[in-house]
This record gives structure tokens, sequence and C-alpha cells, in this order.
């Protein structure tokens, strides 16, 4: 069975402002993040492009995680550079801000390797470009999408028209009420899921997750954390540690997707526990089984239930 | 055993804005609510001042309840009166007007009867009150509190003499940050257990809430609602909800917090569904018991406990 994720998103340099202190140059963007929360647990294709100043040991470092390569693109120019605060407020990032350099003028394409990847999350970038990656594809089993505040803003009837096509997408609690100009996630979600998706998870930051998959409705809190030292990519490690389990499951039920949502919420609370990607680097398979049972204990009412 | 509940706190009128209307002149106040949240659990014996103007029939009601009324005591003049808004943000009320009235000059006595009560809640009202009402009791066996962020600004070293003398303190995040100048709330809770409890709750409104008791940390999900009508009382229903059960197992241990919390959050989740407590009147034991269970479908990842 093949089991690989394809992602295609950005690949940036951060300048990251927390109240822990300030990173520049950092490694960062969306399918970074996700490719390497996923892939602890499946092989991952990466479909992206950076500039000519994207050094080789990152690349290397992908590699070595077992993440395909071969559709991330160099071109002329420079790697696309984000910068942001938080300062203000750890759950939401104020955008200082963004230079698109070689994403300005992205075609992607795919490599023919990656057009039967049965799995498909088409992380945060414009959606016309998941739509291209999507249309690329050949009938994948399950497709996934994150988005933004920008492209609700201003691409909206193209988002619209890629939530036809998708079964799951991950977004923020701000970003699915202002899609729906709803007040609450529930109805927001209920909302979304009436454009196509069966499944809407809203992420809620240091409040957890919120899950509508069918008629059913699932919540996960965080993973509860005394310090937060940088939440940037918190929301594409989730979603790398969701979609990575989906497709190692080969699943995707009721059952599945809650289990996806732990995994995510627990690689979620390694990234953001120091800058950049810096606390995935040492992570192991051990220390994320180990977290997610003390997710479960800090949260489950098991004991409770009426048999 | 005797496994009674003292509540003392503030009986009032209110009127109350939210986006799905306004009503004037409610039956509200910290210990109603506290009090008939509770009474589906244990005994409950009040502690409070009514004005003149208080009719007979809300007395009534909460005898029904076998709420004991002995100690709520009328006094010339009126009876207290809030004004709140919760139009910009249903997780928190912008207090309009308050007019404190008998509440001025309230000086609590108990009864004989009812200062051997075992449980102790002291809801929401100055602490100087909280204060005489504790030394008025005789060895109560577990002491409650809540506060809001007029004491903590205006009589903050009352409110810290009182946590020297409490087993459990329920007060929402913003409080608690407030309290102990802490951006975390897991971190203020801490330093809340420093002042004395050994349990700290933490309520977060739709977000849930969140217990330190000694090392243990426990998360509970708010109940998922599509619609929320009028959050006046959640709090003071939670706290009736958790104090009532852990007074009805008589323990104190872990895991009769955590069914307490649950249950307070079922309790909660049923006021905020109706203006008032009007969704409470008609409110069951069997009721409770349902959504207590639905609760744990839609929070629980027992499934994927290690054995």
């Amino acid at each position: 069975m093949d089991n690989s994720l394809l992602v295609v998103g950005s690949v940036a340099f951060d300048h990251v402002q927390t109240p822990a202190g300030e990173r520049d140059e950092s490694l960062g963007g969306s399918a970074t993040y996700f490719s390497y929360s996923a892939s602890f647990f499946v092989p991952v294709k990466l479909v992206a492009v950076i500039g000519e100043d994207f050094p080789q040991k990152h690349i290397d470092m992908l590699k070595k995680r077992n993440i395909d390569t071969t559709g991330l693109v160099r071109q002329p120019g420079k790697t696309f550079r984000w910068a942001g605060s938080y300062m203000q407020n750890l759950n939401e990032a104020e955008t200082l801000s963004t230079e698109l350099n070689v994403f300005e003028n992205f075609k992607p394409e795919l490599p023919e390797s990656y057009k039967d990847t049965p799995y498909v999350f088409l992380a945060n970038i414009n959606p016309e470009l998941q739509l291209d990656v999507l249309n690329l594809t050949r009938s994948p089993k399950f497709v996934a999408c994150d988005t933004m505040n920008l492209w609700i803003n201003y691409k909206k009837p193209q988002l619209i028209k890629l939530l036809g096509k998708i079964d799951l997408i991950v977004l923020n609690d701000a970003e699915a009420k202002m899609l729906t100009e709803s007040d609450n996630i529930i109805k927001a979600a209920r909302a979304i899921q009436s454009y196509g998706p069966k499944s809407v998870v809203v992420k809620k930051g240091e409040h957890g997750a919120l899950l509508v998959h069918g008629d059913d409705i699932f919540t996960v809190p965080a993973y509860p954390l005394e310090t937060v030292v940088d939440p940037t990519g918190a929301g594409d490690t989730f979603a790398g540690g969701m979609l990575g389990y989906i497709c190692k499951s080969g699943k995707t039920d009721t059952m599945t997707l809650k289990k996806a949502m732990a995994y995510g919420t627990v690689m979620a609370s390694f990234n953001v526990q120091d800058f950049s990607m810096n606390n995935l680097f040492g992570l192991t398979e051990h220390a994320i089984e180990e977290r997610l049972q003390d997710l479960i204990r800090k949260s489950s009412l098991h004991e409770f239930v009426n048999r």
C-alpha cells in the first residue's frame, strides 16, 4: 500500500519576535513545518519553491527525515520571507512584512513520481495554486487543505471552489468565523461543510481544536504548557501530525480523525516549545507516544463512561 | 453523614443584554445560581441579603429545591442590582451598572443550624465578607471560593489572606492572570497554589476549564453548543455543579475533582442556553447524566490509552 503524503506550500525564512526573544532568518514556511511533522508518521513528498539563497544543509536535513524533495524547485531570486510578532498575543501573529520573492511567479509542477500520491495536503498558499496542484494529481484518496485570512478576503471564490473538491479543511477559529460570517465555531464549521468538506477542524491555539466530521463533534484541548516560546508553525505542525497519522492508518473514520487530532496536538505542543523547528529536530517517536498518553491522562473523562 | 453545602454570595436582579435579546429584573446573583445548580446534588444552605422588593415566589422556588433559606435575610431597602452587556463578547460581561443597595451594609450572620456545615462555598462577594462567614463556621471539611477583578484590584491583601484558609479557588482566566501578574494560566494557577489552596480551577468560558490539583493538571472543554443565549451565571452554575458533586461524593481526590469539573461544565452549559436561570428550572437529574455522557463522548480520547 502506498501511504505517502504530498504537500504543497511555502518554504520560507522567518523573522520572529516573541516575549521569549527574537530570531532572524529562521527556517520556516507552511510546507516545511508540515513535512517535518508528518515525516514522523509517513514518507512525505514536498512541492515548493526556494531561491538561490536557500542553503543545501536545510535540504539535506529534510531528506534525512525521508522527505522527498524532488518537487522542491530552486529558482532565480530570493526565498520567500515572512516577519511576524507575537508580542501582543501568543495565539495569533501580527504580520510585520511579507516578501513573496520566488513565490511571486511560482507555477507548481508535479514530478511524475508524485502524481499518484494517495494523500494530499494543500498547505496555506494562494487557493489558485492549491487548485493547480490538485488538478495535477490523479484521483487522490484523501485531500485536505489549510487557508488564511488573506485568501478569505481576496480569493474567496477560488477558495470556495477548492472547498468543493476536498475532504478536510484545517483552519483557525478567526478564519472559520470570517469565512462564514458566523460568531460560533460550530455553526461556522457546519457552514463550511455545506461548501464540500465532510470534515472541518477548527484550531483554537492554546484552547485546542474542534472537529466536525459529518454529524459528529469532537474537541481536543491543547497540551497544557507553562511556557510557549514561539507559536510560529504550530498550525502547520498540527496539520502535519494529523494528516501524517491519517495517512499512516489509511482510514478516515471518526475514531481515526480523533486520534489524528490528538497527534496533531502533540506535534504542535513540541513545536511551540522552542524557536523555529528547533524542538522538532531532536524529537523521537517514543517522546511523541509518551506525550500522547500524557495528553490523554490530562484531558480524558473515560473513567466516568456509563457502561 | 452530613453532606450539606453552605454558600454565601449575592442574590440579585439583573438587567442583561446579549445578542439574543435583553431582559430586565431577572433573578440573578452568584449565590442564587450556585445554590440552584448545587441543589441537584446536595442540600444547600444559603446565606445572602435581599431587599423589601424581593418577591416571596422566588424564595418559595428555592425552598422547593431543598435550599435552606434560613440564612437569607430581608432588610430595608432594595435588592442588589447588576446590569451587564455581552454584545461585544459572549465570554465576558461588560458591567454597565452595579447598585449595591442592601449589600452596602450587609454583615453576614450564620444561623446556628448552619455553623457545622462541612462544605462551604464563598461565592463572589467582598473578600472581607467571605472571611467573616468563614470565621463564623466551625471547622468545615472543605472550603472553596470565587472572586472577581474588582476585589483583586481593591481588596488584594484581604483576598490573599482568604486564600491562606481555603482548599479550592474557582476563578476565570483573566482574573487568574491579573491576580498573579502572569501571562500563562498554568503558571498563574501554580502561583495561586503558593498562597494556600491545593486546588485551583481556571474557568475559560467557551474554552472550558483547567484544574491544577497538587502536581496534577487536568483540562475539561466546554460542552460544545451552537447557540449561547445568556452567559450570566455560567461561572456560578459551574461552581455549583462542581461543589455539589464534591460534597455529594464526600471526597476531594483528583478523580473526584475531575468528575466534579465535568458536572460543573454540564450545569453551566444548560444555564447559558436561556436567559437568567430559566433553563435550569425544568432540568432533571436524568438530563444532567445524559449530557455528562455526551460531553465524555465528544471529548475523551480514552480509546487510545496504552494498556
